[in-house]
């Protein structure tokens, strides 16, 4: 099996290679051949042989994305596209990257006409919602996103939809909830702090909190969103189409819960590095955005997720701190 | 006050320039210049002043989208595209037209950079939605598209609301429920018997009926549609942001229902005139469509339509017949 990853230098896409060169395989099959392209050429890992191959390319330059499907690859994980921050200081080159390039990817596919049906899993987000919301957004709430991101999501779905059913692709999306906790550096994201009130202290530093203690989101860890694409990819069509694009299940947490899972699992000195500064900004933008996600019917498909937020805290330890943090 | 209408040679651009031409004002406003343009140059109307214009013009061309807003018109009304099943059968034509024409004419008004900023009315459609469906579709039911047509109307709605979000322009999304009777010929869409079985018989000729007649599905006028258009280009911006695409409401009835008013309205000999003769491809079409629409929203806004199939006929005698059918 050939494999290609877009997007495979960010935070998601070099944890899915890493378990593929782990695994060797997807979902029982093996792996001969893995193609990693982003922006910037993605670093290779230790373990890779000949047959894995890296590049820089921008799926929405002409040509790349014709190159990028020209060795025919089974499986297509696009995970490439700008953040949600950047889509919106910058609208051109949101759409430019989030549309553009899975349109081009897509486009490049059907035109070969030589029956090529690559499975294409797709990394949507739960920006396609938008506020108002009920107490728990169901499978079957309406898509009105209210950033650009969610915008270009929520385009890239319905390309994803229509172009399985036409036949040209078996589409999957998964729309994922707020991945936590995410390694390395603090960003500008507005939702930076959902990360960072945990990863923050666990390294010895204070964090910021912008936004009350009763603020509600939807999270997932980075390995969940890496089980998500891999289960994903193995669906049986029959349970996928037609309506391909899929609302992942997460812990649906407060922020003051999120705050006491740090102080069961690390202690009260590390939760303490917690300082509360409200950001007005902040809490507006926070409050547009999705809270209590149901996941229902990814549930009953069999996508697996942390059950407590505990949890999460435990998986970025054992798998970005290699176990130990400052206590 | 300048207006453009796009796609004016088709039947709702057609119906809506007459009522414009007569009442010469929008929403009480006095209209002093109107542009018309379509694929093929719309008809020039009695009634027009040197002030009004008609013009050829495929939005998704290089250059005409800057062209068609270039005097910077107030209002447009963006009706332009292929229908349902065209875009079915001609995938590449369907998005050319349908996308890359509404993209290419927000991207002109984005791209002026002089604080230009139109009010922007868009006709979606009940297409949006796919099944399975409830009893009736809410307003914040999701959007499952199950054709092109209804991929591409829903990317249109997703910009819409985006463009209209960051300021560029001031969207309405008008989401039309099936429109009947649609004047003239018969056409091939799978739709276009909704109309045939009211139209035909009244024109003394017998209408073909592929379905069963407990077939549920949503319907409005020609006038009506041109009244949500109107009505939807008046309304205040902050009973329509941030959520700037609203579900038209419309008349719920069976095809035997149907059936029923046509007889009530024009007599048993002229009801008589259908056959039934049962299309299993059209039934199955049919069975995804949306069929009973709340359209609550919409009516707390004030948009209104006939009440009764009844009225529907009555308004086809009327606007389309010269009051007069064959008995």
């Amino acid at each position: 099996m050939h494999i290609l990853i877009t997007g495979a230098a960010g935070m998601i896409g070099r944890k899915l290679t890493e378990r593929l060169v782990i695994d060797r395989a997807l979902n029982g099959q093996p792996v001969e051949k893995l193609t990693l392209i982003d922006i910037v050429a993605p670093a290779r890992l230790a373990g890779f042989s000949d047959h894995e191959k890296t590049r820089a390319a921008d799926l929405a330059d002409a040509g790349v994305a014709e190159k990028a499907i020209s060795e025919r690859p089974d499986v297509i994980f696009h995970l490439a596209g700008v953040v949600s921050g950047e889509a919106e200081l910058n609208f051109e080159k949101g759409y430019r990257t989030n549309l553009d390039g899975m349109r081009a990817l897509l486009e490049a596919i059907r035109k070969t006409g030589d029956g090529y049906k690559p499975r294409v899993i797709f990394t949507s987000s739960m920006a396609v919602y938008g506020a108002p919301f009920h107490h728990t957004i169901s499978d079957e709430f309406h898509l009105t996103p209210l950033t650009s991101y969610g915008t270009q999501k929520l385009m890239c779905e319905a390309m994803l939809t229509d172009y399985t059913r036409k036949g040209f692709i078996e589409g999957v999306g998964i729309r994922l909830p707020s991945i936590v906790v995410r390694p390395g550096k603090p960003n500008k994201a507005a939702s930076g702090f959902f990360s960072g009130i945990i990863r923050e202290p666990l390294a010895g530093q204070e964090a910021l909190l912008p936004v009350s203690e009763s603020v509600v989101h939807t999270h997932a860890s980075p390995r969940s969103a890496v089980g998500f694409l891999i289960h994903g990819a193995g669906l049986p069509r029959e349970q996928v189409e037609p309506h391909v694009n899929i609302t992942m299940p997460g812990v649906c947490c407060t922020v003051g819960e999120q705050i006491e899972s740090l102080r069961r699992v690390a202690g009260d000195k590390v939760a303490a590095r917690i300082r509360r500064e409200p950001d007005e900004l902040v809490m507006r933008i926070v409050a547009g955005w999705p809270h209590r996600l149901e996941g229902k019917r990814a549930t009953e498909l069999g996508f697996t997720v942390e059950s407590t937020f505990d949890e999460i805290i435990r998986v970025h330890i054992d798998e970005d701190l290699g176990g130990k943090f400052v206590a």
